[in-house]
């Protein structure tokens, strides 16, 4: 599968180069944290919504919930998707999507100092080109450090609950050749690709590799988390440097 | 309930005036129409996708279909409303809602001329406050109208099956006066309200007038429709403002 | 669409008649109120049932509640439609419908008075031809009638909580011309119909206007509320001439 | 559990006294049968549709099908049950009553003769007081009686696919003694009840019973079979009674 | 259907003998109760579980309750069935099924002596052969009296809420000649077949008796029923060989 | 979290060691593989069902299909889990560990050589300790080498399809300590757990870690990654020992 003429990325971006990455904070004006990712042409609505209850089996325990919903809008993509509300049920990728954007975002908050409430992220897509996932999750961090901020800022918080940045990208084995932050056209022809999340201390919280066309040996996987790596450490501070006071 | 101080509106509008509208087209790239409408702080995601068949009962009919779908994000409201895909299904509220924007456009749509295939339009709620079902409507027009424009400059079509032009706006009796688009307060505290959906032409193409805190006269609705008449002028005048070449 | 030869109705019926109307009170026999409503062909069982519950929105605020469903049997029509049990869900036009039921008895309801009670009509059509929206409105408030005069008697309420009656009626443009109280093949075949509902008072609750084939000026929906008016004060007539004490 | 003071029944009906029974034919006017069964206070509405089309299992055998489908309005009981088409799914109860009805009419039926068709019979209870499946065995052979009737009377089939009558009775052991016909006071009281399906000709189709409160000797089963015998040849004695020329 | 040629069974059985039979306590090491019984190629997995809570109707009302439920694995049968989980909901058959297990078990159990917890029996079809419900209904009484034993001996309960053995088997008409214990072969051909559930004392807990391609003669059932008796009493002696201290 | 007190696993096993596996074909006689899989206290039914056709978007292509299903009974476990199927639908869990178990076994299937047929694997949990979908890859693995076996010795294939072995196993940090294939208690208490799944030549097809606890860095995937890698090599060596002729 490795291919003599070496693959051309679009708009010439190089392996281990990330798309373009924007974050408009405040992209809807009712939730606690409204963050609107694009990695290139991929565009993630994350909101993230300040809850006064938790889930039947955290009543009374004096902690809190992280937790996530996913979604895409039926013409995000190339062709219309059937919606999901219409069909009466959230397909199984959806679910292990949001179940992996919970994950993710729960290993980087001390549950006990969120207090007896929900913070409940919901990201969905408005346009998708690969790496919806990934996106969700980098989004879905900041919609949360917003919504954290405003508690601490009415006084509702003494402490802020969040421990690191947490942040994801997709890596991928293209033609044999590694390739960083896929987009879709790369996403579907890959022979294997890995979504990494890290924290902002560059530890890692999920690694979720899958052979596409091949399986792949251990070294071509280190290969893929060195370059991962690389790619989450200039999210993480790109998510810092907005940080600064937002409204304020 | 009429009320000897009189309500002022948010920033100042009249009785008898639009929130302020704006349309933008190409919000996201792979639907064959997408309009974002802003009407006020009500943001709905209108795309128009062309698909290659039509529904069961107009097979070999030799005609062509007009369909809407309404959904809402969890957050676009004040406070988070459950996902309808993950409560397994749409509600009363949505199904009435989308079946009046595809009846709405269908009343301007000569399906013989589309040919056998259908256009499918989706709207997104991002942020709602009032009025969401008319914003649709009248962002779906123009959405249906750039992805027939594509078909007439692909060749698919040879002329348009467009008949007409349609908007919508909702009126209500507040406080016993008259109010135009009625913004989410208005809406939740009005003693009646009124969808009206008319043509460019300005003929009706649906009047839903509801009491909700008690009963209207005839009078009061002949007024109602008086000012909704108005409001829609303005709406199909901005509508054709936007018809100018997209992309051209 | 307008026709040189005049629409002969069935029966002989002129454009202004209502169908032969009948209320069969008593019609079950474990309801609280269970009224039999023919509207010539249509025939739908209308029983009231007094829950000592409220829903959740309403607990403890010493209110009361009145809400619909509506059903219509598989074989009511002429062609045998699917049981929506069997489906495992209700259509969004029974959805609808069983919406603007409710809706429009509770506008004649003081809820306050009803005290902490659910009054939950059911509006099951036995046959159909045409109209049973508007059947289903005047002989549930019927049924309704009934039970609140047995709570009356049985001392369980002091006062009536019943503000006004409600009726409610289809017109519709035929060829051009208008009707009331459309039939099932004049209510396929019409340009455009209205369902109307309307107090014992004259007052309107809801108006439903639809396009069917062509959009209407506001002229013809003047003509068609006119006549709405008309056979809605001979329904509320009919209504009041079965108060007469019912097993008294 | 036997008492020294035995039961007195309803009307003062004897142990082995069936309730009165009704069959009234033409009770709504499209389906090709329609009977409404009245078993004492027990209401069942039987109509039987004619479709041409047969399961996918039959398809091209050249043979048709008879099924049933059952339901029961929310306020035919004396307190209201959810409406299963609300609920969204259909009981355990419903589908083995459903089940039971469809196998007992197919006993009777030559699906050879029926051709490439099939007969849907709905059984909807309008009000219950006990023994609604029995009915509604009994009233839906009345409803297929005639909708075949009509397919010889329009020439669609040359020769009846009905074999045999069939009629359903429970019998029950009610404080030790044996009881014909139970209605819903003795139904619910009683130690075993057992409901009986057999053809004209007097031979078993379907024997379902069960113990309530105690296990019951075969020699108690044995006098319940003979008691239900007697009841089955009544029952088939008036089903023949009606089969005179309807509409004829 | 009577045939000259005798039928011969599988393994050269006698009309009146049983398959073989083997009751595998503590299958499974969760469970209070765990027994896999086989009877010939029959084998169903049984469990019981003992949960500290009961179902609303029973709350506060200081007895317990027994309840089965019922699943077969897809490749259980010959071919391959649907899964019920994932199809989304269980079938009439299956629903049918655990409602008969259900009631065969809460016939010989004191639910005041039981407490205010519920027996929870999961029957799960590992390989079928006919007659599972029968088998689950022999199996699931040995693994519920494994469980009150457990109870017993840790001081849970006092004194044992089981009253009785039940056991269950299927007889039918085969040929014209009656079968003690069909075989899935036999099932499928049989003219009639009944389900009999009976008690350790010989008393009848339900009788499911079943045309299939002809009804059956009063003197033909008494047959099949005398054949079922003498097949239970075999089963009930068996079940109480395995009551020798189990893990004691 | 790295405790001084090492952790002793249970029956003394060594951080590297498996658990006692035992693999045993032909449990049940219908599928055309059917193997039980012991790992440990974990046994889990795997059939491998051939069906003669394949999903919708592969009909006509000439290729066949792998897929799987997961399924656990509800007293797998230490306490009654939910039925999925009277819930009416598969956990988020259960369509996550389903979707990789197909994926895996496609990893070593030639797709074209399989012919238009789906191998369809079931895999179900009959008791749980840990680690069920590391043992339903690597049971499904030996039912579908089976079921091809059979197709091959049948004739209906040339050739056989599979490439490679497959097999799974999890590993964990557990108090700061890398442990091999973890059992329930270990995985409950585990700081970071990472399932892996590699084919026979010892490559990777499946990587998913995930933090329970902490964070983990790159060096302790490391070490996780080199234990999974010794425990496959044991798992696929002990499979490859099953290969020998079965039934043959």
């Amino acid at each position: 599968m490795n291919d003599s003429t070496s693959h051309v990325r679009a708009h010439g971006r190089r392996p281990d180069a990330l798309r373009d990455l924007s974050l408009e904070r405040g992209f809807t004006c009712h939730a606690e944290g409204a963050v609107l990712i694009r990695m290139g042409q991929t565009h993630v609505l994350c909101t993230a919504s300040v809850l006064d209850k938790v889930p039947p089996f955290l009543k009374g325990k004096g902690q809190g919930w992280v937790t996530a919903e996913y979604g895409m809008l039926p013409r995000a993509t190339h062709t219309r998707g059937d919606r999901e509300a219409a069909k009466g049920k959230q397909s199984g990728r959806t679910q292990e999507i949001q179940r992996l954007i919970g994950r993710s975002l729960r290993a980087v908050f001390d549950l006990q100092k969120l207090g007896e409430r929900t913070l409940h992220l919901d990201c969905d897509v408005l346009q998708a080109d690969g790496g919806t996932r990934c996106a969700s999750i980098t989004g879905a961090w900041l919609a949360a450090a917003d919504a954290v901020d405003l508690l601490l800022r009415r006084g509702d918080l003494a402490e802020s609950p969040i421990i690191d940045q947490v942040a994801a990208v997709s890596v991928g084995l293209y033609r044999g050749a590694p390739l960083l932050d896929l987009d879709y056209i790369e996403d579907s022809g890959c022979e294997a690709d890995v979504n990494v999340v890290m924290t902002g201390q560059g530890n890692l919280v999920e690694v979720q590799g899958t052979a596409e066309g091949r399986a792949f040996s251990r070294q071509e996987l280190d290969g893929l988390l060195d370059l991962a790596q690389g790619g989450i450490a200039q999210l993480v501070t790109q998510q810092r440097a907005h940080l600064r006071p937002f409204g304020g």
